[in-house]
């Protein structure tokens, strides 16, 4: 292992690049602004998609594949839409190389293998599905229609993170037609409601519920529903979204069903789209200055067992007790790790799975041998025990009950001890600068406003939370009336 | 359900196409040569993906992603594998649109956007990836190093066909990196063998396990393992490769490895691949001019349960007696899906999952609800029987084992049937022309003749199988001498 890491209150930004790195999630590529996912990153991403695949298909969607092109003609339809992703489209505009005559053994463009319409790769997918959908739906029998895609997109952007804004991420996107205005509302909200089930059970990542404003909506939604996260150092991270589309999508595509009156409508529509960022959150939320700390929900190894011996008969000796607890774990679905390499020390061992956040690790000694005992240790507070051979599958099973609850309380508290109510401009800015975290205030409702706040503070408003009461105030910046409170961070 | 397909005498290829749109597993999109999967599609890949992965994890391989775009610069580094695929590659070369100043409301490339190196849209991975492997790679303990990714690729085909040849399709390519030449052959025929066992043993689709001739190797590979099935209509359909790649790769991106013995040497590579083509022979080995026939491994739905009714009071009764039925079933991990849909007469729905190729449908009308019994039909065979209830669950999984068993042993001897020994080119010419299937003969090894006999009959050597034995003979076309027979036929 290499050098300890940056601490979060040193730069916790650059702890964050390290961590990433160090763990093994994943690393910067030849492409610019675009990651390779390494194993281990893709193990949690691979957990994230069955759980996530599995709560859309309960909740009665297929799963689908559509081209990765959009014709320039067709991305242009929706104008929103288009204004909206233009400026960061990579866009194919030939599909053939050839033998470079001046550089001998290089290739270039072929210019006779220009494509009549250029294909923009997608940013995302409403208008190749919108234009597929068309074919797809004839009567109100056919609706509602309920399909997810799980694929890579690409958006130009400027600056890159690992994770949290890549130029290429894998996502999902669900995109569904209903026959009325409330169907459709109501299947967003159910997504954004999924979505914060997923968030909070399995990552242990606790969520606001909320709509954004008109100027963060996503290009060409009616309504966007968010579930926002506040992350360790006290910047709000958007970790999903969910959009009723209205007709607008219906409307560019001409997508029209029969009624059951037997008249011609056009369909209302929604989309909603969680992706890698997810794993950026869920490092961002629970792990420390010794590595990752990961939810055992998510966890790709929950135990790492390592034995601890001097020669080969006394690792045969400690192995041998070390089988039936194996299998024992494996045998109540728990995903086990055991590390007998000779090539590195336990100390070392140790330090590498703190830094891969493995939940739970388990030792065992001479000393454990003779005693009938193993040393087990939680990643998230680091306390170990002395555990008797017999007790140890029920002690872990316990354990891993416990530390995702714990994980998902400490947030808890990290958040509500980092979520501020002001009444005036001065509080409002101390808030942002000195302590960070979500700041709860009156806002006169105007996009002008809004500009203004982030001008001055940076902070943005992450969303008008779904539980927010209506009570009479006066905005912050204006003094001008308001009837909600919403919530204002900086974010990611 | 639309008019009956064309007949498979009639017009094989005109019976696949319609086939492929009126089950709904595919179509054409609005992008050149790329194709939507619809859900039922989409759901055998699921399920082919499923049992694949499990496969590659089982055999110590794991997942990852890797950019989808590919540098120039990166793509042309291994020549053979450049000017392989250079003819077929789409070609990113702007990063952003804007507004078309002569066209309102319209978009056009921005000409100030252009990248300084293109970028390939990757049809496939080796560049980017070994770019990527020589900085995980140092020392002999770092190898092997075995990987797999599920990911879209591009090849700008001109004549393309739903599933068989797609521009974009879906795979997995697995690439590896190994210490010696002999364990990344053996990783490769591994991988071969995992290929076979998969199409046989799931798909039913009997193959011939052999390797490539030179002039039909992956471009770049020093040998090429291929896996070769037999369609209905007598053509062949290479349905999965694995390559072993020598140190060509380690070389061109400079991937070495300390030995133990302290020296620096390149690594040893393979790649292997399978991608959504598979489902076009999924379809072509075992459907009939009734529509798709599936094996019930990857069928998305296995048993489909018709209520035969008039009035709401006779479907309550009827669906009592199916609920615990259904309930079994589906406790014994059988997929079930139960139409009670008013919509639609009895006869419809029995088209309509014929067409779909569900293994097993269960009807129950008023005669069975006073008998106790219910109608049992298999979709292979189209044989009926009245069963019990208190029997039907074991009839049904009995019935499930038997058609997976029956349309691997109809395929085999099709295949049987179609594999013609010949000694002279009057006997090939014939073979190929009027029989179709494979035709076992001599070659005189050299791509002269090779490229001659496909000049003359359409047919190319599927490959030299692992099981031809040495003999003495002479090449059918050039009568000089031959130590084995090769395999020919007509391909997809």
């Amino acid at each position: 292992m290499s050098k300890k890491l940056t601490s979060r209150s040193q730069d916790y930004s650059k702890w964050y690049n390290e961590l990433v790195i160090k763990a093994d999630l994943a690393e910067t590529s030849a492409v610019r602004g675009c990651m390779v996912i390494k194993p281990y990153g893709y193990a949690i991403w691979e957990k994230m998609q069955q759980q996530l695949d599995t709560m859309f298909k309960d909740t009665g969607h297929q799963n689908a594949y559509f081209p990765l092109f959009v014709p320039k003609s067709l991305f242009e339809a929706e104008e929103k839409n288009a204004e909206g992703f233009a400026k960061e489209c990579a866009v194919v505009t030939h599909y053939r190389l050839q033998n470079d005559p001046e550089k001998e053994g290089k290739l270039r463009v072929d210019p006779e293998a220009r494509l009549e319409e250029e294909l923009v790769v997608r940013p995302t997918s409403e208008a190749i599905i919108w234009n597929t959908f068309r074919g797809w739906i004839q009567s109100y029998r056919d609706l509602p229609l309920l399909i997810n895609q799980w694929a890579n997109v690409v958006r130009w952007e400027m600056r890159t993170r690992l994770f949290l804004r890549t130029a290429e991420f894998l996502w999902q996107e669900g995109h569904t037609a209903h026959t009325t205005e409330a169907e459709a509302i109501a299947e967003a909200k159910q997504m954004q409601e999924v979505y914060a089930t997923f968030a909070e059970q399995y990552m242990a990542m606790p969520v606001v519920r909320g709509a954004k404003t008109e100027s963060e909506r996503f290009a060409g939604a009616l309504e966007t529903y968010t579930i926002e996260a506040l992350m360790q150092d006290g910047k709000a991270l958007q970790a999903g979204t969910s959009h009723f589309l209205g007709q607008n999508f219906a409307n560019a595509f001409d997508v029209k069903f029969t009624s059951k009156e037997g008249k011609q409508e056009y369909v209302w529509a929604t989309s909603w789209g969680v992706s890698t960022r997810l794993i950026g959150g869920l490092i961002m939320t629970h792990s420390d200055d010794s590595g990752l700390v990961l939810p055992p929900k998510l966890a790709p190894i929950q135990v790492v067992i390592v034995p601890i011996y001097k020669g080969e008969e006394q690792l045969r000796l400690i192995s041998e007790k070390l089988d039936p607890i194996i299998t024992a774990l494996k045998g109540n679905g728990i995903s086990v790790k055991f590390d007998d390499r000779d090539t590195l020390r336990p100390g070392a061992k140790f330090a590498e799975y703190e830094l891969k956040g493995v939940p739970v690790r388990i030792a065992m000694g001479k000393r454990d041998l003779e005693n009938g005992t193993l040393e087990v240790a939680r990643r998230d507070t680091f306390e170990k025990q002395i555990v008797k051979r017999e007790e140890v599958v029920d002690v872990v099973k316990d354990l891993l009950i416990q530390i995702q609850e714990n994980l998902y309380n400490r947030a808890i508290d990290y958040r509500t001890n980092h979520t501020t109510v002001v009444d005036n401009f001065e509080d409002f800015k101390k808030a942002i600068k000195e302590k960070g975290g979500f700041v709860s205030a009156h806002w006169d409702g105007t996009a002008e406003t809004e500009d203004r706040i982030k001008e001055l503070t940076k902070a943005t408003i992450r969303c008008i939370p779904n539980d927010s009461k209506l009570e009479d105030g006066v905005c912050v910046l204006t003094g001008k009336p308001s009837k909600q409170r919403v919530l204002f961070a900086k974010a990611y």
